[in-house]
């Protein structure tokens, strides 16, 4: 079986088989990674530069973790050590870097479509890292692989997704592949955070109640308040959102039924997430992380074309 | 033979058994690092992450040349290009890499109790690579490799430690060590930068003449001054501080006797300690240098479990 | 063969026959990147540290692609996150890193000459990646095997050098370089960018006419303006510049021949190079990039005096 497309740009993409392929592949990656021995010779001599022109602990270690337990040869570059500085416009860069042979490039832009362009015009395997305001791809996938390990599918369950849906790819992302997967899902969070057309352009429910949003929901993706960027302050302080939509141990024992708690990270404690829910027994956090290598072993190795 | 602790956090926590059983390991490493092929398969398929939170070179490609050579998969994280600034707390940032797989953690922090914190929380095995002003345990211990391979052992040894005792993780680290091992110790140093408790908590001896300290001793370790510690001035110029407690080539000259002289780098040259001292024959600084990775590879080899 | 030099310090200490070893040793080398498995393991065991204290993507990126090919181990170290900020000379912060029993350094430097400096006080093997204002010797030595590859030799070639003569270590390089093999070479660009000497000194030709040269010459390299390096604005506007001085596809077809387009990168895109050219048929950018690879690989080979 292999991908119906070159690239790893957009859950928008990608047909369901795909999607399907992907998460099957990434559970047969979870089980190595449960061995005492992690790493696979899947993608010797295989050449993968992470070109990371937006900052990133989680995702950037992430990626670097799943190529080296593929066993591929891993370059980083990041904006801070690279040639941006000195006016070279990013397709001479990556163009640049493909001419030494690079197999694949795993990318993360702060400007939306910036993979999508490369993709036109360099012959190597992209995959999106994160693009803009745009999508998150292996975010989406980790988290779906992450919601039928606890619940069992996805077909017909109910995801809440909590917060900054205007600002935030991981967002979009989820929306894409949930809905292409059969499930049911409710935007919740304040009204200047959740786009006016979100309802009509993709068949999502939308509420502004929190607590409603979980009462209905199988599982709650809380996002991050992505201060760095909002344009403008929408909250006279945090401490204000964390009380009309952060999610309490309070709030969440109102509630009369068991759901799930996942958050992409990195969490701001006491905002949108209190120390208490990341922590406690509803929290999956720590198994999206760790699926999360799983998944881009799969990505990366489905997309190389290459055997086992 | 295995350590008494599952970390190395600091001296102060080892057995003199477990001192013993680092540096006879670090012995044989060090007899690998003498041969064209300098690389042993002792941690193949084991991750390491170094996390270095505060700047370091030689400590860092010290344990990364040892990570290698052990043929370990090595991630290195450094602030700059981390989620610690988009406000993500160190607990969180090493909870995601945990996740992730990873084996063993080596990290440097700014805060003294930093992996201390650390090791209660998470399930890998943990190096304290200097923490604050509290400890830098694999400098003692390659400290007191290159003291037994300079002079034969450490029992009965006469170790003068002289400068910044106040601020120094590595004298701190050196006192515990040499004082497990039976050595003795003479700390000399300005008044200002001695602490006035040293005398009763360790046994060590004081002065504050830094020519009565090395006519004493058989080995003088000369610290680094770390201006980047101290929150006021201490002396009026970097020239007063040579003249008064520098080690030259005229001071040591009118010692009646060998000594050997020690630094853990980077050496203020001009400072604490004169280039032709530093350089000369006396000096065995870049043994302790290469002394380094050994001691490293022992540690971490012994940490991880692994049979040969 | 081995190399006369247990060095890469420049161009101008290199004979004809090290110059054509390393480039015949690169077209091996250039034939094992055409495979699907590109790497070789040739220095497997050999450890090889680059030093980069001035900025550079392509160049750093390119090195440490040629060492994994070679399956040496890597280590990277930047000035950022350095101890040079700690005040350590650039001498005790090599030592320390050759006294872990490193065979290699790549390293580029912003004073002329650090190079040669280094490779006085310490027994590993130096490659220049770049020094001041002084040499760039594999960047000639790609530029020297692309024109081969395009043109089929170097002896008798016409090559022209145009733009910032007077900043460029790549022009130096390339100086040396191509007369030792017999090609003619003029120099071209605005007069206060080119030396006085430059004729007596090194027996080129000298235009300030960029059309003449162009009409003259096989192959033109066309040179990155410096502005970084330049103390004093040369131009009221890059615009103007590029009026007098850059290689536009009118200026280009106004040519009565068929010449090849170089260009050591990053380029200045309307600048010294219009988009067209760099991206036109004339042009083997690309290609020097790729052979970059190859080039350095077989001098890191013949180097290390290693056998296959």
């Amino acid at each position: 079986m292999t991908l119906s497309t070159p690239h790893l740009l957009g859950i928008k993409d990608l047909l369901p088989t795909d999607i399907r392929l992907i998460l099957d592949t990434a559970q047969q990656f979870k089980d190595v990674l449960q061995r005492p021995v992690k790493k696979v010779p899947s993608l010797r001599d295989v050449t993968i530069v992470n070109l990371f022109f937006e900052n990133s602990t989680r995702t950037r270690i992430s990626f670097e973790l799943a190529e080296k337990r593929l066993s591929a040869d891993v370059l980083n570059f990041t904006t801070s050590s690279s040639s941006v500085a000195k006016g070279e416009t990013m397709l001479d860069t990556v163009n640049n870097i493909l001419s030494m042979k690079v197999d694949m490039v795993v990318m993360r832009h702060s400007a939306s479509g910036a993979p999508h362009f490369l993709a036109q015009h360099i012959p190597a395997a992209i995959v999106n890292a994160g693009d803009g305001i745009n999508e998150h791809p292996t975010q989406a996938l980790l988290d779906a692989f992450s919601i039928e390990e606890a619940t069992g599918g996805l077909q017909g369950k109910k995801i809440a997704i909590i917060g900054d849906i205007m600002h935030s790819r991981v967002a979009l992302s989820n929306i894409y592949l949930l809905t292409k997967m059969g499930a049911e899902i409710t935007v919740a969070g304040p009204p200047t955070l959740i786009p006016k057309f979100i309802k009509e352009a993709f068949g999502v429910n939308v509420t502004y109640n929190v607590k409603e949003a979980l009462e209905w929901c199988d599982v709650a993706n809380v996002l991050r308040i992505q201060l760095e960027r909002q344009n403008q302050p929408l909250f006279s302080s945090l401490r204000e959102y964390n009380l009309a939509f952060g999610i309490t141990r309070k709030l969440l024992d109102s509630i009369q039924k068991n759901i799930v708690i996942m958050h992409p990270g990195p969490i701001n404690r006491g905002v949108e997430l209190d120390s208490d829910v990341a922590d406690g027994n509803e929290s999956i956090i720590l198994q999206q992380v760790e699926n999360g290598v799983a998944v881009r072993m799969a990505v990366l190795y489905l997309l190389s074309n290459r055997e086992h």
